[in-house]
C-alpha cells in the first residue's frame, strides 16, 4: 500500500485487511511467531516487545523490524487454500485447510494482523498469539512433522536456509563455495541456532578442522555437549582483533570458510581477518552490515568472497529437518531450548 | 578513539592529531577527495555538501558518512613515509616523499583532517581541499599514472576493485562465479562510473549477451557508446518487477549474472528476480541492503548466490587502469566526464 507499486519485503506498509483475499493467495489463522533473534534481541534492548510488535503490525501490516529490517517466521492453520494457486503451480497449493503449517517466508514480506498476543517466550523468541497472516503464491511454508514438537520445528525452519547453504559452501565450488572436504571452517556463534546447525552441516559436509566462537558459556556448553566443533574460543566476535588471533590459534592458521551467526552487529571483521585470501565468508547474521563487511575487507586488503546469507535455498525445510533426526544430540539440545510451554 | 579499541571502520570517531604519525603510518597532505556515488547523492539531497562534509570529519576525524555508512577515497602527496612500513612489508614502503598518490582504502577508516575545502566538484562527487590524512601499514595507495588525468584516475581508482571482480565472476567459479564464458549478463546502472568498467570487463572476460539497465538518459547514451552491452533497458532498478521483465525479454531468458552498480537504495529484487536460480548476484553498490537482499531472495524462493562487492582485489589499480588503456572509447568517455578544471 505505500509505497505503491512496491514489491511487499520493500513496503512499509502492506493490506492486511483480510476481507479482501484473493484467490492466489493462501489464508492462515496465525498462532505462533518465531521473531528473527536480531529482531528480538533489539527490540527487548528497548522494552517491551509484546507492545512493540502490536505497534508494527499495527502500522506496517506485517512484522518488520524498523530498525534491524528482519521479520522471522509464524506458525499456523490453513484457513483457506485459493482456488487459483493450483493452477499457478504455487507449492501452496499441496496444502489442505486445516494444515498447521509454518511459513518459510520471511515476515517482512507477509501480510500479518494480530488480534491479540497470549504470551512472550523471550528464551525461543516466540509470540504466542492469535491472528491472520496470508502468503502468496511465490511463498513457501512447510507442514509440521509429527515427530517434533511444534515450537522446536518452527525454531528449525527459521534458520532453514543456513545448513544446507554451509554444506553446499564445502562441497560445491559452484555455488561460489570452496569444493573442498577438509576446509578449516570458523563458526561465529556456534552455540546458538544457526550455529549448532551450520557446524553439524560443515562436519557432515566433509570440513577438516572447525573452530567455534561463543560469547555465551552456556550456548558454549551446547556446542561442546553437540561435538561437531574441534574446538571453542570464548569471546565476543566485536572484539575483531583478539578473536580472530585466538580462532587462528586455535584453528592452526587463516580460515577457509567462516559462518557469521551471531545476532549483534560489529561481526565483520572478525570473519574477515580469520580468511585466508581466496577464502570464502558466509554472513547469515541478519545483523551483518552490507557497508561494513565491503569497505572492512577492502580497508585490509582482504582477497576474500563475501556471501549475503539467503533464507532460501532447495528443499531446505527438508534438509534441515533431516538433520536434526540424523544427529540425536543436536535434536536433544534443540528440544530443550525450544521446547514450548 | 570512540568505541576505545573498535577498528578504525567500525570507529565512530578516530584520532585525527597528526602530530603524533606513528612510524608505522605514511603521512599524506590531501588535495582531493572522490566521494562515494551513494554518499553524495545522499548528501547532495540534504544541502551543502560541504558543509555535511566539514561536519562530518570534523566529529568523526574520518569522512565516514554516517547515513550510507560508506567514504570515497583521496588524492595527495606523500608527506612522511613511516620508518617500521619496510620492515612490516607494507605496500606503501614502496612510495616516497612527495609521490602523488591515490588511497586505495576506503575513506571510512582513514583518518583525515581538513584544513580548508576550495571547490566541490558535483558532476565528478570530488572535493578539492586541502588537510592531511594517515594510512596504515595495512592500507593501500596507488601512484598517479603518467598517462592519465589525476582527476580521472581517482575515478577510476575509487571503484578499482569492480572490472576485476566481474572478470573473475564470469572466467572462475573458484571465487563464486559461473566459470562460464558465455554467460548472460545484467549490469544495472551500466552507464555509470562502475557500470561501465563492468560492462567492458565482462565483455572482455568472453560473456555471452549482455543488457544494461540505466535510468539516465545521458549515462545510457555513454553505455551505447563504449558498446560493451548488447541492449540497453531505460528504467530505474527500484522497479523491481518492470525492470527485471524487460531486462529478461531483452537478454531472451533469466541471467547467469547480474551486477549491481546503481547507487540509489532499493534495487536489490530488480537483481534477484532477473536471475536464474543457480545463478549469481554481485552487489557493487554501496547503497545495497544486507537483509532486503537477504530477505528478498527467499521471500521469492530464489536459489541464487549474493556476493557483497569487496573493494579490494589482487592488482586492481593496476588493472582497472590497463582496463582504460585497452579500451579508447572508455578512457574517452572518462577523460570527458572526470578530467577536473
Amino acid at each position: 500500500m505505500d509505497p505503491p507499486g512496491t514489491l511487499p519485503q520493500a513496503a512499509r506498509r502492506l493490506n492486511n485487511d483480510f476481507d479482501s483475499v484473493y484467490d492466489d493467495e493462501l489464508l492462515l489463522e496465525v498462532e505462533r511467531l518465531n521473531i528473527d533473534s536480531a529482531s528480538f534481541v533489539q527490540m527487548e534492548g528497548q522494552g517491551d516487545v509484546a507492545a512493540q510488535i502490536l505497534e508494527t503490525v499495527r502500522t506496517r501490516g506485517k512484522q518488520h523490524n524498523p530498525v534491524t529490517g528482519s521479520g522471522g517466521m509464524l506458525l499456523g492453520r490453513v484457513a483457506r487454500v485459493g482456488a487459483a494457486l493450483a493452477e499457478l503451480k504455487s507449492p501452496l497449493a499441496e496444502l489442505q485447510k486445516g494444515d498447521r503449517v509454518a511459513t518459510l517466508v520471511s515476515l517482512t514480506l507477509t501480510p500479518l494482523k494480530i488480534d491479540r498476543i497470549v504470551s512472550v517466550d523471550p528464551k525461543r523468541h516466540q509470540i504466542v498469539c492469535a491472528g491472520q497472516a496470508v502468503l502468496f503464491a511465490s511463498g513457501m511454508a512447510a507442514k509440521m512433522p509429527p515427530d517434533l514438537p511444534e515450537s522446536v520445528a518452527l525454531a528449525a525452519f527459521d534458520v532453514a536456509g543456513a545448513a544446507p547453504q554451509v554444506a553446499r559452501l564445502i562441497e560445491n565450488a559452484r555455488q561460489g563455495g570452496l569444493g573442498k572436504p577438509g576446509a578449516r571452517v570458523l563458526i561465529l556463534g556456534c552455540g546458538g541456532k544457526s550455529g549448532l546447525l551450520t557446524s553439524a552441516a560443515a562436519r557432515r559436509a566433509g570440513a577438516g578442522r572447525i573452530v567455534g566462537v561463543e560469547r555465551d558459556e552456556q550456548a558454549a556448553s551446547s556446542a561442546r555437549r553437540l561435538g561437531a566443533v574441534d574446538e571453542i574460543v570464548l569471546g565476543d566476535a566485536n572484539d575483531a582483533v583478539g578473536v580472530a588471533a585466538r580462532a587462528m590459534k586455535a584453528g592452526g592458521g587463516e580460515f577457509d570458510l567462516a559462518v557469521s551467526c551471531v545476532n549483534v552487529p560489529d561481526a565483520e571483521m572478525s570473519a574477515i581477518l580469520a580468511t585466508r585470501d581466496g577464502g570464502v565468508i558466509y554472513y547469515f547474521s541478519m545483523s551483518t552490515s552490507f557497508t561494513k563487511a565491503a569497505l572492512g575487507a577492502e580497508g585490509v586488503s582482504r582477497d576474500v568472497t563475501m556471501i549475503v546469507g539467503n533464507g532460501y535455498a532447495p528443499a531446505h525445510a527438508e534438509s534441515t529437518l533431516a538433520l536434526l533426526r540424523a544427529e540425536p544430540v543436536l535434536r536433544e539440545i534443540f528440544i530443550e531450548r525450544y521446547q514450548g510451554p
